[in-house]
């Protein structure tokens, strides 16, 4: 049997469209998660943790209050402690994520920048002595931390931080301080009620000189009460569009003393009269950023996964209206518009995973190289990551939505479940560096790069840029690579373009920064391009690796699909290469890809293994059974408690018995 | 002084920007809410709502459970009802609008649908008798009624409805049925809980001969206990994307009997011995859907400007990074990629309510031509209204998720409530004819047009098809005129190039039904180009027709922005009729008018004078003093009631205990 999610009992509308598939799911997603053994792991773990009741939700999470859902994530985190080395291998960062996934979902918890940056921080920036005294602590969830970077006046502009560490010499400690209301740090996730411990980043000052922003490690309420330390103002800034299960906070700190020793010091120091030692690279912090980043498309993917299994399942149990047959009402999935809805973003979703793996494999490529000392393809990388974090969020953001409107009125339900998925992958455009300077960094990587082909230089184009350099071709659709040489006809023109524009306004007098923002749009317009580009190449690359001979001729048609829809997408920048001959046959072979991966549709999203548990929707489950399921939860949704409501006892009686005298 | 929003002990930030302005915040008003006597009607009712201290928020809505949003929402209607006749006029649709706005808000109350759809279905449907009956009771809120007509199982295709209403002769009464968990009327606004009273849509049975959907009187509840009545199931539909302080409801009817007489018999009737009596005009119940769509681009155009009302203002607050002055940091709203995500949304906002004033003066002309027997008009206006509610709505969402995005991290706060607001918007796209099937409703408009033409009819055209018969001229892009013939060459151009593979295919031998499919997507990129020119000769037309000189330069300014933008969105098919080279002067005008309008981007947003009680936003607070308040607001939030929670006690503290030993 080739889907491999089939059961006794379905709803025929799936099973049909199951037994349409012309592959093997399980061999899909040994491809999607990169591994046969992954995509099994992940089975595995999926199976443990079902037999498990007290890892259950209480509740469907959309009937949970705030209070109940912090409640809910910090009951499921304790109980996860106890699990943890029995259900995964803790070393396994992918394992983790899937397990937090099935159990506790995508609103958050008590722990998740505990383990994400406040452990990865004391390894990468603690001494050897501060890690002994803390790391371990930590790993064995002794204590809880958090990471406290952003303040209420400034996110990413790190150099206008007004949080300050000033050295006091004679007692050799840091007095730490938020003079005003805008310093008080703000967002850190669980720093609100559940860390008893922060690592906060503020502006280093020895004897009145600056010497920007360092890490601190600060207690900030009792271990045993956990009741916050004097000079610790701490709590929970309120609710938020997404993430409600998490503590996000505020923390302010009124001239707060700790001792030298908890600034971490394992690239600087502090001497104990206040000398200063110079870290030996300057951009060593940087990576962690890079990492996440690095990690997003992947995620993203995965949220778009997420979204478009339910729509998709939605799609084919849904009937409405008639083609041919006037008898029998037709699957909704079965009109070209819902397809246009759905299929380009599933090919999206493919093309995010797989350009996701390819740079956590840069990623790790480039921690090696920096290890030897060569720090070179650091800037590539960096920049390359801040427009894929761009784009990918962004269009993300953009499919969830239409696959929510293509679930029609039961898409807005939250038993749908894809305005939470949407809530927390929107997220994506502004957390990890909000998406215009995302794009304006990849941009700077961009005109630097052109520069450096007008300077002669071209040989030192990192390779994701190199293309910038050659000649623009005529170029036919006939294959794979002339669209790839259309992608780079219009980034190359945009990027030369942008760059341009900006050199030609600082020649005419405006200075760099004004020259810069007069074109900064045309310049996120040459990001853009450039990311989309690098993201088909990675999908082709992807797919040419694929052996199993089904799978890789249903992700050639996804492919195809995919390099058509974007050619049509930013049309505008092609015709400068392309006639309106070629522009038709584009809209056509979009419109044949359509109908290709209309039988294959829900096995591809079948492919994506997303299991019940955390899709956490009732359009998108696997056996198809959404109308008596729907009507399940709504009956047990809070406001049926009571046949008739106290708010309807006190208010709307009273009043429409006083209209009848 | 121009800028009326200033008062003593402002932020000097927006001070700074509101002296900056042209023209007359309240002469602009008057424009945007169609006369002086309006807007100022508006300020009044702001006013003396902000006397009454009952009808203030008892908290912030977003701390509010979903039980406490309904039960919020519930109060302040009743309240209300004592107060309509002080406050309003209650037969002005508008002041009452803007009345529970203010009050109430977005997020829904038990008296949605008997004000909107109740109450206007019996002046309509109701025989002069059926409102000596029910009319009277409903206008005093005796009684709470709701409209019933989608289904679990289906929503737009009515021809499907499940419910049905067989008449028994014998004993004078219908007998209402919902057969299946799918015909369960599902998600009218106020059925859950409050309503007590339905109009039920059912297939109208007699002697086994279906005479399809009408209307049913159903008392549904006690009137004293308001306990559901024998053979009526019904609740809440559970937690929704947004409408949370609405109880959507289902109502299940088990062989339920009416009697005759609630059969609603203005237009059609049903004799006791079973026979059934035509309405005279088959399209008589088809005009309430216009009307509601008719109003949708105001509304949605309001919605637009309420986040573009939050986002300008706090982008004038908000300082991060540099340009020339490298000691002060500059206003956001001063980098161009932020002009660029909000500036084109104010124009649209501007373009939708004025669009929407002539929609809903056409409605009203049209029901005047009806009166007089003229139902021509009814096409046009039906496609039209489709074509921009489908539009606008999906415009205004985007419009509104990018100022959301524009506040950066604080945006995602439930303190921005930008969220709310898109989520209210967004459901636009969904509801009253969801927006794919609406645009095909315009396209087969459309086509028929086109088929006219061929046919050497052009005479019959209706008055906004009319361009579809010209023939495509150069155009240059020197004049606003200029830009209109290019929006009506790619419209014509869509609509001819759609109709013809629609017509080929048909040629080709595939059916009606699937020839139309298979063109779907292409047709529906038709309606959007009609769609979109519509809106900019709607802008123009009531620019042209402004008397006050700054507002109507300010205005000019705007619309140039908008042309500039709506062009450059849609180049791909603009390029067929022009050059590179036009396109590159496109795009200078936009940056160019990005420029023009940024000092009067704080003032054209309190033009559209959203108090601070309606914007319910700690960012776009009038008085600008947002880092203290969201401060405040954090502190109030719920979760901070107790310095340790309860969650802490129970799993945390003994984690963390455990680890230790």
């Amino acid at each position: 049997m080739a889907n491999r999610s089939i059961r006794d009992g379905d709803n025929p509308e799936l099973l049909e469209e199951r037994r349409m598939a012309t592959f093997d799911t399980d061999k899909m997603a040994a491809v999607i998660y990169g591994s046969e053994e992954f995509a099994r792991r992940r089975r595995e773990i999926t199976d443990a943790v079902s037999k498990i009741p007290e890892l259950a939700d209480i509740k469907p999470y959309p009937f949970l209050t705030r209070e109940e859902k912090v409640t809910e994530g910090t009951r499921k985190i304790s109980i996860l402690t106890k699990y943890l080395n029995q259900l995964i291998d803790r070393d396994n960062e992918e394992e983790s994520l899937h397990l937090h996934r099935e159990v506790i979902g995508y609103e958050g918890h008590p722990f998740a920048l505990h383990d994400a940056l406040f452990i990865p921080t004391l390894q990468s920036q603690a001494s050897d002595e501060q890690q002994e005294k803390w790391l371990e602590r930590a790993r064995r969830r002794e204590i809880i931390g958090c990471y406290a970077q952003t303040e209420l006046g400034h996110g990413s502009n790190l150099r206008n931080l007004e949080t300050t560490a000033v050295y006091d010499i004679a007692s050799q400690e840091f007095v730490l301080h938020t003079p005003t209301t805008t310093a008080l740090k703000w967002w850190p996730g669980a720093l609100g009620k559940s860390c008893n411990y922060a690592l906060v980043v503020a502006e280093l000052i020895i004897k009145r000189n600056n010497y920007g922003p360092h890490f601190f490690m600060v207690q900030l309420r009792d271990e045993k009460t956990h009741i916050p330390l004097k000079g610790v103002t701490v709590g929970d800034i309120g609710p938020k569009m997404n993430f409600n299960a998490a503590d996000n906070g505020y923390l302010g700190l009124n001239n707060l003393r700790v001792p030298r020793t908890n600034l971490l010091m394992r690239h600087c120091k502090v001497e104990a009269d206040g000398t200063y030692v110079k870290p030996p690279h300057a951009k060593i912090g940087y990576s962690g950023m890079v990492k996440i980043r690095s990690q997003m498309a992947m995620e993203q993917g995965l949220f778009l996964a997420h979204a478009l299994t339910i729509a998709a399942r939605y799609s084919a149990v849904r009937r409405q209206g008639h083609l041919d047959d006037k008898q029998v009402e037709v699957k909704v999935l079965d009109y070209q518009t819902q397809q246009h809805r759905l299929f380009p973003s599933l090919a999206r979703a493919y093309a995010f995973i797989f350009t996701g793996f390819e740079t956590i494999h840069l990623y790790s490529q480039l921690l090696k190289d920096v290890d030897m000392g060569n720090t070179s393809g650091m800037a590539d990388l960096h920049a390359l990551t801040s427009g894929l974090k761009s784009v990918v969020a962004h269009e993300t953001g953009e499919g969830i939505e239409q696959a929510r409107m293509a679930c029609g009125g039961h898409g807005y339900s939250m038993a749908s479940y894809i305005s939470v998925v949407y809530g927390i992958a929107i997220g994506g455009c502004t957390y990890e560096g909000e998406n215009m300077v995302m794009l304006l960094q990849l941009a700077r990587y961009l005109v630097k790069s052109v520069e450096l082909i007008k300077a002669g230089k071209a040989k030192k184009l990192g390779p994701v840029a190199s293309y910038l350099a050659d000649k623009s071709d005529e170029t036919d659709l006939t294959s794979l690579n002339g669209y790839v040489k259309m992608f780079e006809n219009m980034a190359r023109r945009q990027a030369w373009k942008a760059t341009e524009k900006f050199l030609k306004l600082m020649e005419s007098g405006e200075s760099r920064e004004v020259a810069w923002n007069k074109s900064a749009v045309e310049l996120t317009r040459a990001s853009r391009l450039h990311t989309r580009l690098f993201i088909i190449e990675a999908f082709m690359r992807r797919v040419s690796r694929i052996e199993d001979i089904p799978v890789k001729e249903v992700l050639t048609d996804l492919l195809h699909l995919h390099v058509n829809y974007e050619l049509l997408d930013v049309a505008t920048y092609a015709l400068e290469f392309m006639s309106f001959t070629q522009l038709d046959y584009v809209r056509d072979q979009l419109y044949l890809y359509l109908e290709k991966i209309r039988p294959n549709a829900v096995s591809l999203v079948d492919s994506f293994q997303i299991s019940d548990m955390q899709l956490r929707s009732v359009l998108g489950r696997r056996d198809g059974h959404v109308y008596e399921n729907l009507f399940k939860w709504a009956k047990s949704s809070p406001l049926n408690n009571a046949d008739v409501l106290p708010s309807v006892e006190k208010y709307l009686k009273p009043m429409m018995e006083k209209a009848k005298l």
